[in-house]
């Protein structure tokens, strides 16, 4: 079984470690700063009780004083440092040349690509990024994404690693600007904030229209095969019906213009007196709950055919 | 209690049907086709069982043979005909004719604004479009438009009578073409389709980034609750971290020309031996599966504080 090594153990590497953990692995943890690592039982177990999961769990997961102390053993690094270039690539200078020869190294990276932060290394082909949605103990999605250098093999076990540990890889095949997530979150953000900026919907009204709307089919199916269950005859006949009104629907959406600091007013001012960690909290205990729900309906249609 | 008047009765027709009669309201039933109200009884019925609703539920629900008949008494109409202006016009000179005066008329529209088809009408102050994610009975939200002559109490009507019967009202303050729903499915949409046609990732990987990714936050929370806890101090400060970056990610996004018949044939083919009706009604029971569990774990958190 491979061993993990989590190098960054904010709240995204501490969410790896459990996800690998749960999974039966061993999971070696460090961190630039030792004060993280020292709080670390604490905040495991706090995060694991938090979504009703096993504390033994954290039995498994191993804090340590070196980068090359996680590093040893480990045939798989899930680096989950600060998402500033220069910090990378000094980071992964030192995770290249500590890893074990035949370790595959991802990165939590939402916002640069590989290129930017593992060109240069001598062991740039085992290089790929591996971006979660935060936390991934509670959701499944990750994206790989590779370099036009990445060895294929290394995305191989990635791939396997991840599908092996309960999570849902997206497999990219080629690097593109914040991925497939963000650049879909993105062009939805931008046209939400317009029509709230526009006064057209209120805040709340805008969230409902997802929520209790679109967002229930997005849940279980993903944007393309619901345009598939929308018309007889398929995606085909939906494209026929549907494509032209669809089409003119973008032709004047909104873009990089509707990122204003303005409408992060009006949108804070519907949600007022947040405690934005407890109301984080309480988002990680309903995702957590909904990926039970979802898989207990996927288990059930399996067995039902 | 307001007496309902349903005008055309086909899968989105029907289900509005039920939606009232589920609150314990009295539903008249209308349809062009005589043979569509022959058959009532048995859509219904298979309708609610497939959804695990209780049959006598029908029982409020009347098939009536003329539309007078089915407007006589009603407090609110909700007109479910086809989506062609020129029938909808006709239509409408129709039931604003024959409607009780004080009636409020509304259309489940999702691609005509309300004023392409009300008006010239005597009544079209009452007239706007309750535009609902089909099927309306397992998917809460209905998007609320007005034309500019829309007599502002009767949307409060609309909206107080769909809180009433447990949908989600969604209030827009004027007409946009696509409301709010399908502008912000098509912006998303744009870019998926560009994605998969480009080849930077498969169809099941765009679906599965959104499914298991994204999907899972705006099931619950909409796009601008999920930005509000993405930063320590709320959405202000989001914007300021990552404003630019997505800003950016959209410039380049796709439009109109992303809706191909080339890239409907390329997601077709990763749905083969697709079964769309019966498609459909898995759809419909999931969704009916994850309304019930929303709406528990909403209670649960109403009852926790």
């Amino acid at each position: 079984m491979t061993t993990i090594a989590i190098i960054g153990a904010g709240l995204i590497g501490r969410s790896w470690a459990y996800v690998f953990a749960r999974a039966g692995l061993t999971v070696q943890v460090w961190d630039q700063n030792p004060e993280v690592i020292a709080r670390l039982p604490q905040d495991l177990a706090e995060m694991i009780a938090d979504v009703g999961g096993d504390a033994a769990i954290a039995g498994r997961i191993h804090g340590k004083a070196t980068m090359a102390e996680a590093l040893k053993g480990a045939g798989f690094v899930q680096e989950s440092g600060p998402e500033i270039a220069d910090i990378k690539k000094a980071l992964y200078i030192e995770i290249d040349r500590l890893a074990e020869p035949d370790a595959v190294l991802a990165s939590s990276s939402s916002a640069l690509m590989p290129s930017v932060f593992t060109a240069d290394l001598p062991g740039r082909a085992r290089c790929l990024v591996a971006h979660p949605v935060n936390p991934p103990h509670v959701v499944p999605i990750v994206e790989l994404c590779p370099a036009d250098y990445t060895d294929p093999k290394a995305m191989d076990f990635a791939e396997a690693l991840f599908r092996q540990v309960g999570q849902v890889p997206a497999r990219l095949t080629r690097e593109i600007d914040g991925f497939i997530l963000n650049r879909l979150q993105a062009v939805l953000l931008a046209e939400s904030l317009r029509l709230v900026a526009e006064g057209v919907v209120s805040v709340q009204g805008l969230d409902d229209t997802i929520r209790h709307g679109l967002g229930r089919r997005w849940a279980f199916m993903g944007p393309l095969e619901t345009i598939t269950l929308n018309a007889p005859g398929g995606v085909p006949d939906y494209m026929r019906r549907y494509g032209p009104v669809m089409a003119r629907l973008t032709d004047d959406a909104a873009r990089g213009e509707a990122f204003t600091e303005s409408v992060a007013q009006t949108i804070a001012a519907a949600f007022p007196n947040l405690d934005v960690a407890a109301r984080q909290r309480w988002r990680d205990r309903e995702l957590a709950a909904l990926d039970t729900h979802l898989r207990d309906r996927s288990e059930r249609n399996e067995i039902n055919g």
